[in-house]
């Protein structure tokens, strides 16, 4: 039998809070049963707060992908133009989805290590004047890197372009408020920040995106890809469209509020500092970061450029069979170039990332890659200082600062 | 706060068992993770010998709706023509997606208190020789009816037409093996006999679907909704599609085992004979079963019409408020007719059995609908006589015979 | 493997709430964390208040036989009188511990299907006006009989006696409050009525106790059976005299915390109701229970006379094997005289009494010893009418009148 | 409500693994059903396999002071001269045991950082030929120090004296053989290396001591200190003296198979492994260990001399408060002198040590008391090199050399 790991320190899904397992386990219920419905009008309440939105949210019964290929199927008509922004593995993926409910793709890209630029999606809108839809990754896990979706969504809304915002590695762990950025679809997941187990999509809708799933020559409706389904089931009649994951929906119902008690801000600059001090070992230890620059760097995963003389499976199996320890390699074009250390939930705190920074050291040493451990642990424990536990978590005045995170900021 | 029921006799989603609840609380690992492909995979070989067959299996993660229009999607291309049996909700919501992806509907259709008779089947298909597909729903769980699919199987099979058999309320309570019977696309569900959370489709898919799907002018690829893409990607290289619903993975990997300890013949005539007990103890008490005859009665739920006087939502809010019972009522065009007690998983024991009737009774009782109450009990604990709860629930020779049951039928 | 059960319909240790199976689930912390220490101090104020008392409450970290013999160690001086009264099992037991510390008795004993009488004991009180303390059982678990504590406390108190209370199975399901009842030591178990996991005494000690055991000569100090080591260490100092039981304090924990939320007053009449309609079934089904009277019967388990014929291990191994039901049998000199039904904790619920109640008529029948079964469900769900699950189990006004039980009653 | 910690790196109880927490919650069985009379006999057969012992083995339901002074209780009568080594804490402690129950102390005393000598041993033994019992502390957890039991064994036997040995924190972390090493009474706990909660003593008897007991003229029986009571319900005719913990039973049965899986010699061998690299880490950092000499330095825990101008108490509040990492202080005599990092059970990994070092230097420079924390973590990084997390934590033939153990040694 293969041995389960110590620490899960991969770019998710991430280890869940104890709390999170034993609400889990909590007996099925009948979606029905009034005791069932009452958790999801409360789970439904708890996302709103962690999105910070008016917007109704919906929370979709599959992964991630499920509500980004669903929002391109109840939005996207054949010959729509999109304008889809690729700064990365994901980006390039909803290529994809685009094509496949018919529409038409303008793409503006950027290398691998680095964020989209607002200015060339203004200057691709005035180019493309027709273009109904823009789709932007926030985080592109793949690659450790964030897009300024703030101000992308701000350059959209001057168009008057509807914007699909994946935010699956933003929630909760990057800044993002849908009505101030204008975002219409923001699609989340609970495996990432959230730290609950995958198996949802957890999505904000604006009235707009409503607005144009219904004014469709043929609306989606009675399908697993349809947001219409949940609208006119849940949010308008709370009756359900099928039989929702119902334990999945518990463990996103304490999730979120463990979240609501340390605080959506506090969260965010939890994983802010974090971020920033393993940066800060990864460089100590005479490592490369994958990211271009510290600006574009995100908060989810820390991708470090591998050493020539070892591959990233070499890394990863040795890691995890040695010392117990589940870190994450290159996806898709990335792979093969680098490693990540995820930091998101549970991981996020100074013990696992001091543990994660010494073996990652313990086994470079090992596959013939001497690296300076003890400056490395140092760096990031220089940045730990004023991290304060007892108070949720919240990292003292310094950390916000440093990880420039202003509370409830629009 | 809503209190929890003290006893889950709905048609599913149903109680699991701590076992279950306990396994589904393991830590979330990746599902890159060794031990979590290591888990994947037994969980897909006990999916096989559960359904007792050499066709693929995939388990889609979405619940058993998914996998049902999955099969639509991945099957069906304009202009084809499938043969759709309906004898009850189930059986007419699938009109649906056949419509959706552009097929066209051929019917046999009987009242939603009987079930589709083979040689309807074979004069349907005899008149409509170009029909590609047939879909059929094993039992309705909304009627607590059965139809006869191996049967219907042999004469598709004669007439080379595909078959999507809907076995959500199927396998592991009733006889039901893909390739003896004549079964292409069977999708089943963790939440009804296996007595796992929802969230999941279990399908197995025979080597002429596959062929199918690929042979269609534009395969399905790259959607949630793509059983080619498991094909591509699990069945294939051991890969995932896309983040798997890791907890409700764990959940299944245990109630799957634990089906396969009592016994899949064991487990079938388990719930046969509760079934049976349940319809003796309600015609005992002077109830009138939904289901025309004995013979088209299912394993799922005992279907009962409602007694003059009361409304199915009074007396299930009732039964669930003042004694925590919770039942099912009637659904789609069968609401208001008649309540539905589920005897499936954890329910389908003497002990659930004999507290629903009991307290059916009770609740009847003070909704001014006196029954026969004790001579309810006394006739369903009639026939538990030879149970036998130690060697796995395995009911002795009497109760096999009764079920009807031959252990291992083709 | 030995299969589990399905139901515990035993004396106790009974089966617990599976949201207490939860909380005892909790990561181990170590006796001294600062979320530990709070969660005792909780503990301490929860059971204080089931108690209703504002004697001090103490934990000992052992089942309850621990908190007996440490009354007897901690208060018996070599040579004292013991008024020791004896109406069952465990009050004879008590005797051994007398004598094991030095003590002399002096018995008031009856037949185990009766109860004391308090006159007796004011007789023997007057005849014996040396006795220090006076031990009795509430409730004998054995023979489903209850004593009237409250009477003989009132005696004790006039004759200026101590009194060690054994209300192991009468805390929180029978009427029992310390003050008022002139009640010095009260030992009680949490695997009884509060459906905690066994390990622990739950006991309230009076100022006149702690007093009586500070005189002695030698007071007993530094051992696991002393009471003021506890005193010392938890009431004076919060601190603990050794590793107290983490887990098993979690599980109390969350098990006093469910039963408050439900109130002392509403357990106690739904244990009453429960058993008042547990003894109708079984007269109904022409059996013979065990209390010689009505008013001796006690809330906790229903103590029933075997038939002729049959003995009662072949019943509790019969209906075990074959229907998963657990029950108990006669204990010490009642062993093969009855059998017991229990109903304390989750088991005291209408759905519980109608399983067991059916599965013994199936299983009487089984063994040679037709009942009338339908009789004896029907009779024990008559006195259900007015049960209130959602009221957390509060039965009406009409089944608190028949359950005698007046809210905070002196 | 107070934040729990993430890591607890106390000296027990230490946290158990998420497995073993599964398991304690299973539903409370009555002590009586046969499922789990199957579960206590098998949890037996496993604690004998760890003592890897043909003695009888006892499971006393309470922590292991129970057993501490249970077996003072049932051996020793009133005269009886005992002769108690003490290098600790504990050792000191025992005294108070032999006086309450009558015996005589003889006693050889080194100071607290230092080991017994058995040669003083065998001196004493000669000049008090009378001695009848010794008792000593395998490892004297509060100063993390270990004394020769193997050795002492040996010179016992030599003069024919009785042991009763306190292998609390011994058990499955140092070697220790009941037989081979002359051990009469040996004591474990749970929650120390086996890491399971606390609450029960783990006890292994000779035939010598239980002759011992039974030889006495009023040999100990009723009690809840009795071994006897033990032997001659469970042992002889399995039942039960009363109500056994079983939920704790349950956890016990579940870390006793985890480290069977492991293997006890690897247990022994990790946790050897762990300790010599944390001793690395302390003094790579500038700090000073506490034990005198490496030779005398125990698996438990690792203590650590209190720099000058900080308390314990403000570290570990200041550890546990800011990074959330719970560890010990001083004891007794100790207190105020030193602290300690555990590393039993799941702590005994390279993740825990490497955040337990990390976090400790960087509180400790947030107290003003700068280390140097990144020589501290390479050090022990460095002793890390050939662990195996994969063949069960099994550290290399490097890792066991450095350890000295030699498995299966006698």
């Amino acid at each position: 039998m293969t041995r389960w790991p110590l620490l899960n320190l991969t770019a998710g899904p991430v280890e869940t809070s104890e709390r999170t397992l034993r609400d889990l386990a909590r007996p099925v219920l009948h979606f029905r049963d009034p005791a069932f419905v009452a958790i999801f009008e409360r789970t439904h309440g708890l996302l709103r707060q962690v999105y910070r939105t008016d917007h109704d949210v919906v929370i979709m019964q599959g992964e991630a992908v499920l509500g980004l290929e669903a929002a391109a199927a109840s939005l996207i008509a054949p010959g729509d133009r999109v304008l889809n922004l690729v700064s990365g593995v994901f980006g390039k993926w909803y290529e994809g989805y685009v094509h496949a409910y018919g529409g038409e793709v303008v793409e503006v890209a950027v290398p691998y290590d680095e964020a989209i630029d607002p200015e060339d999606v203004r200057a691709a809108l005035r180019r493309n004047p027709d273009v109904k839809f823009l789709s932007v990754v926030h985080c592109e896990t793949p690659s450790g890197t964030r897009n300024p979706v703030r101000e992308i969504g701000a350059v959209a809304r001057e168009h008057g372009v509807l914007t699909i915002v994946d935010t699956v590695s933003g929630l909760a762990g990057e800044d993002v408020i849908p009505e101030a950025w204008g975002i219409d679809v923001a699609v989340a997941g609970p495996q990432k920040f959230l730290a609950a187990p995958p198996g949802l999509s957890l999505m904000a809708i604006s009235p707009a995106a409503w607005a144009a799933m219904e004014r469709r020559e043929r609306p989606l409706r009675g399908s697993y890809l349809s947001l219409l389904d949940w609208k006119e089931s849940w949010l308008d009649r709370r009756t359900f469209p099928y039989t929702p994951s119902v334990s999945d929906i518990y463990a996103l119902e304490s999730a979120l509020s463990q979240l609501l008690e340390e605080g959506v801000e506090r969260s965010i600059a939890r994983h802010a500092a974090i971020a920033r001090a393993c940066r800060a070992g990864i460089r100590a230890m005479g490592l490369r970061l994958w990211p271009a620059r510290e600006a574009v760097a995100a908060n989810c995963a820390t991708a470090v450029r591998l050493p020539d003389g070892i591959t990233d499976a070499q890394l990863i199996a040795h890691l995890r069979e040695r010392y117990g320890v589940a870190i994450s390699g290159g996806e898709g074009d990335l792979a093969g170039k680098l490693f990540r250390l995820g930091h998101m939930g549970r991981a996020a705190q100074p013990t696992s990332l001091a543990a994660g920074l010494a073996l990652l050291g313990r086994a470079l040493e090992d596959l013939g890659q001497p690296v300076d451990l003890g400056t490395g642990v140092a760096a990031a424990m220089a940045e730990m200082a004023g991290w304060d536990h007892a108070a949720a978590s919240y990292p003292t005045a310094r950390a916000a600062e440093l990880a420039g995170v202003k509370a409830g900021a629009g």
